[in-house]
């Protein structure tokens, strides 16, 4: 292994060489040395809210918190319970809520706590951002003083245990549609909440089939001024005592259990069938939208749509939590897979006594080090979207929601929106995929729950569902791209919106956000040809995932305009251009991704851990090259021998990285008590 | 959708043309000849031992059989061992055991029958196939005389549950290299039966933590002649009782329970110890090699590699169940998540009442379509593996085990083998995949246990992992194609091997098999320029497929051949090529499976449905070239425009099938009893 020659970034003369700059040999380093390594790496990964994970993982290193799968159903809800006690009265849930009701208005903070109970068990997790995320967070961001005085304080201290009634078994992704009523009877001054259908019932609702006391749910609104006929007014939010303090329904409200899941035994999830539930006006969330005691409606915005994705686009935190804990889970599985392949050997190596650890072989190296690779990338760009959310969520007082604002604070909650939703389906796929691997690396041991990672596993497969199907996601921040965050865009039917993009001027679409400054500099310091720069060139890599997103950004909007043409079905231009649409929000997604990292290597202090990181980048950047070569070279934006030499570069930013790897996962800073593993630990 | 212009294999002369022989729409068939459809595409796909499909359909039409998540282990442990009891009752274990044992020797009928348990519970096909297929095979095929009369009938009527203690702790994929021992005891005429370390514990043995009352253990016979020294004669196989009639461990055996999995909870697989356990001699199973009193060693086969690899090749039975059931457990997934989304409706059709069916959205369809054509694709693969093992089998008197035998008989054994390793890997990585994203397909509904799939998810996942590790098997596979199946390489280090190719005559590495007349003449009707002739014509599908497997193959033995250069250490040349060589593995296989695809849609007498299954295998060869398109442009296998037409066929290909969706499905005839799932049931 040499020491290094080069920063990763600095722009090579040759093109594509074999990559030799590789980074000291961790068995180079003296212990000392190596964690300080570790702690500087960790620093980083860390980001703004490092405080509050040391003082989660101070708290959380506990293996009695670990998912225990001898636990029946209610014996694992229980204890789920019994942990959010715990944690509630640690004040853990405060940060999540305004200073001026009872919380400490800590956003990052918050969203950064809950990931962090991901290395614990993803169960309380989950319940815990049901509970302060959804519940709380529906209360908080779409409530008014009278909501927040009266339930916030104890939705911290679970006095009031809530759950988050939005999806129902006939619409999930189709918010829009949902069928619940809420109709405003101005003799009584109600609403009365109804589930006129079978498919109205509300589905899969994380504390309904036990715990929650109340709901907040969404329904349509239905209400009539004096002398008018009733009109609905689209969704709005409503909070709905659910069960008696011993935990029976309440007349009018039917709740039962989903039951048995594919994971996540300590979350109760359950439906809601409402008959004629009748609640005081006062219930209705009112931040956005308000009924007069005479059944008249107002808003401070106008147009439904833009209303309703109003609302919506203020609940995107329970999104970007899930994002981060899907981060977390990875991290976890992957550093358990690392470790077990750092002290499993198997098959003989011809001259010596011991058979080969199984992380020696290139086969192995490429399974688990692309995935180390993009967790890390995927850890900067969570950071930076949680930070953004902090900024954006913390800047709007309360009191000016009327949605109009100023352009630029519009466009900057769209465009977190869309980022939140893109980095959502990257990364939970990416659980997914990643969780698998380190399963599958891990052998027979790795199916066994007491090694973790099947239990993990299980409980990460629904993260690609809930907070919005990641297909549909990743669509969303392809429509949002295409039509420059129009106004007005969202809600339309996929029809509808084709036509609207076929009838923007052409130069709209392919209008690119400014570079932040780090990438602009190193977009300056490579050729705009890519195939003259070196590809380990730090801006070339930079075009490549910028072109690619231009590429498809600009041929997919020229495939929608076809709709254009009165003999084509706008829903068929719409359907027949879905995998292009698709690739658009992937593409774009791993362009935030790559920048994030760019930035985070920039920001970075220690020299040594930016040497790694540099190596970690590119690894990133290879792989996921070549995870999408034919598209690269089917447009000519990548030549035959430069694919060669991606293939070949991942096999040696594999080997480079080898003697890195337990560093690599030992930066993840995941509390060594959670990391339990017979399979490790017996070795 | 057009009716039918020509046969898919028909060859076209224009290049690429846009696919547009669309079979004709399921909606446009009676329900009579849409019935017709299916019976003709079940008989295809359901092969020679259509009649034993049949007769377990009938019998496992229950929803009882399938699995119940409320079970505690203990609860699904005894259930399944319940249902093993009423199989063995009707008879069911009879085919996998010579007729002269008590059986009736039908090897194929066998392996169907144990597939087809998947459909119900992939426990119950799992715990079957360790009872009959593990222990019963070994001592069907490793044993004589003496142990047939002593132990089949007891094994085919559960009076003895058996368990197969091949995997240590310590090994799982180097068998060679397990440290229990069995020393041959001359005074006694004992053997003693010896778990020297920790790590030569028996772990994640089905059977061992609970029912099993005997194991086929597998050991390194020590022994020693007259006046000899005692000496090592490689892994053997034993039949060693581990519990009394009470379940109590015997003296010297200690027994314990791997406890919670990731799935299969019916299967109680546990850990064994040995402390110097002492059986008689005769418990060695001794049809490849046997012991004197004396202590002298004695085998028809000297060299002991050829021995061991002769020994473990005859319990291939396992690993081709397995990778059969594996594909039984995709189809049924695939057929959940398929009926569920010609059910499931979501978002507005603009002119629409009803929202959009989710499988008309392209997007939909791209995530089961190929998956499913691939589904057919390794079924007609699995059914010719099948066949071949048991015309193996069948003809392979026990009387003359000398290993010796005629070349061509050794050969097709030794081809038997890598194809089962590559089919067994291929189907279960497809299996792995498919369920994932027949899961996700399914939203919110399909993380219920209620609606099967993320249980059948859960238990596939060690698929990837039992009778062979995937990647290993890959590995050999490759190993096998590129050594010409030359004797005795088996069991040579990775060094030893390379060396070994590097010493090879160069055409004996690039030798081709003979093609099957189906496939000679379709490749006969296509121009040996692959670009020249349409990618509809099937001889240019095959030859794609051929050429990149030559190419591969050719290729890595060039990179492999610098270990005869002295200054390349063998097992580094061996590393760096890993990559290459896995990607030999998979190329191979899957140009089988697309031959055996091809003599399917041949032997089909049903014109209607041979050209259903001619558009399912263009699907089917279209998203597998989509899927390694980077391959096959970054060696000029496939031009830029190609690819781009690629793209577009496999949309094609997904909107022709999608008015047959429900037919194909239907066509793998799974019981209804058992397709049961309350997401589509209550629709």
């Amino acid at each position: 292994m040499s020491t290094p020659t080069e920063s990763p970034s600095t722009p090579a003369t040759d093109d594509d060489p074999s990559i030799d700059t590789a980074v000291a040999d961790t068995s180079e380093l003296s212990e000392a040395e190596r964690g300080l390594l570790v702690d500087n790496l960790r620093y980083v990964l860390d980001g703004r809210w490092r405080a509050t994970r040391d003082e989660v993982r101070r708290r959380a290193n506990r293996a009695d918190l670990l998912p225990d799968p001898s636990r029946t159903l209610e014996q694992a809800r229980a204890r789920i319970l019994e942990e959010m006690r715990e944690l509630s009265d640690e004040g853990f849930a405060a940060a999540g809520f305004g200073a001026d009701h009872g919380g400490t208005g800590d956003v990052g903070a918050s969203i950064t706590a809950i990931e962090m109970l991901g290395y614990a068990d993803l169960s309380l997790m989950v319940k815990a951002g049901v509970q302060w995320g959804l519940f709380g967070g529906a209360v908080e961001n779409l409530g008014t003083a009278r909501h927040h005085e009266k339930y916030v304080a104890d939705t911290i201290s679970l006095d009031l245990l809530g759950c988050f009634a939005m999806t129902e078994t006939g619409h999930g992704s189709n918010v829009q549609e949902l069928e619940t009523t809420a109709t405003y009877d101005a003799a009584t001054k109600e609403f009365v909440i109804h589930s006129p259908t079978p498919s109205a019932r509300k589905d899969y609702i994380g504390g309904a089939a036990e715990h929650a006391r109340m709901a907040s749910v969404f329904a349509q609104l239905i209400t009539a001024g004096p002398g008018q006929e009733p009109e609905s007014y689209g969704v709005h939010c409503f909070v709905v005592p659910i069960r008696d303090a011993d935990g029976n329904d309440l007349p009018g409200v039917t709740t039962s259990d989903c039951g048995y899941k594919g994971g996540l035994p300590g979350v109760d999830n359950g439906r809601i069938m409402f008959d004629e539930v009748r609640i005081p006006k006062d219930n209705l969330l009112n931040r956005y939208a308000d009924v007069e005691d005479d059944g008249t409606y107002s808003s401070p915005i106008e147009n439904p749509n833009r209303r309703f994705f109003t609302m919506l686009g203020t609940l995107i935190r329970g999104r970007i939590t899930v994002a981060a804990t899907a981060g977390a889970a990875s991290r976890k599985a992957l550093a358990i897979a690392t470790r077990y392949g750092l002290v499993r050997r198997q098959f003989d190596a011809p001259g010596d006594e011991e058979e080969i650890v199984i992380l020696d072989y290139l086969g192995h190296q490429r399974k688990l080090l692309p995935l180390i690779a993009k967790s890390y990338a995927i850890a900067f760009a969570q950071n930076e979207l949680t930070e953004e959310l902090h900024e954006v969520q913390s800047d709007t007082p309360a009191e000016s929601p009327d949605g109009s604002a100023d352009d630029s604070k519009a466009g900057r909650q769209r465009e977190l929106e869309a980022n939140a939703a893109g980095l959502k389906a990257y990364a939970t796929w990416h659980a997914s995929h990643a969780i698998n691997v380190a399963r599958e690396a891990c052998g027979g041991a790795g199916y066994l729950d007491e090694n973790q990672i099947s239990i993990i596993r299980g409980d990460i497969d629904v993260f690609t569902t809930f907070e919005g199907d990641n297909t549909v996601l990743t669509q969303l921040i392809a429509k949002e791209v295409l039509s420059a965050y129009a106004d007005d865009v969202q809600g339309l039917s996929a029809g509808g919106w084709v036509r609207f993009i076929a009838s923007m001027a052409r130069d709209v679409v392919v209008e690119k956000t400014a570079a932040r400054q780090v990438v602009q500099t190193l977009l300056e310091s490579s050729d705009e040809d890519t195939e003259k720069s070196a590809l380990t060139n730090r801006g070339t890599q930079l075009r490549l995932f910028r072109n690619r997103e231009d590429h498809l950004v600009r041929t997919c909007a020229q495939r929608l305009r076809r709709a254009t043409n009165d003999d084509n079905d706008a829903f068929e231009v719409f359907n027949n251009a879905q995998d292009h649409l698709l690739k658009v929000g992937q593409a774009r997604t791993e362009r935030i991704v790559l920048e994030a990292f760019v930035q985070a290597i920039n920001d970075c202090d220690s020299r040594a851990a930016a040497e790694v990181l540099g190596k970690v980048c590119d690894l990133f950047v290879y792989s996921a090259l070549e995870a999408d070569l034919g598209w690269f070279m089917m447009h000519r934006h990548i030549s035959v021998e430069r694919a060669k030499a991606i293939r070949r570069g991942v096999n040696e930013l594999c080997q480079d990285l080898r003697p890195h790897a337990a560093t690599l996962v030992d930066a993840f800073g995941i509390p060594e008590e959670l990391m339990g593993a017979p399979m490790i630990d017996n070795h």
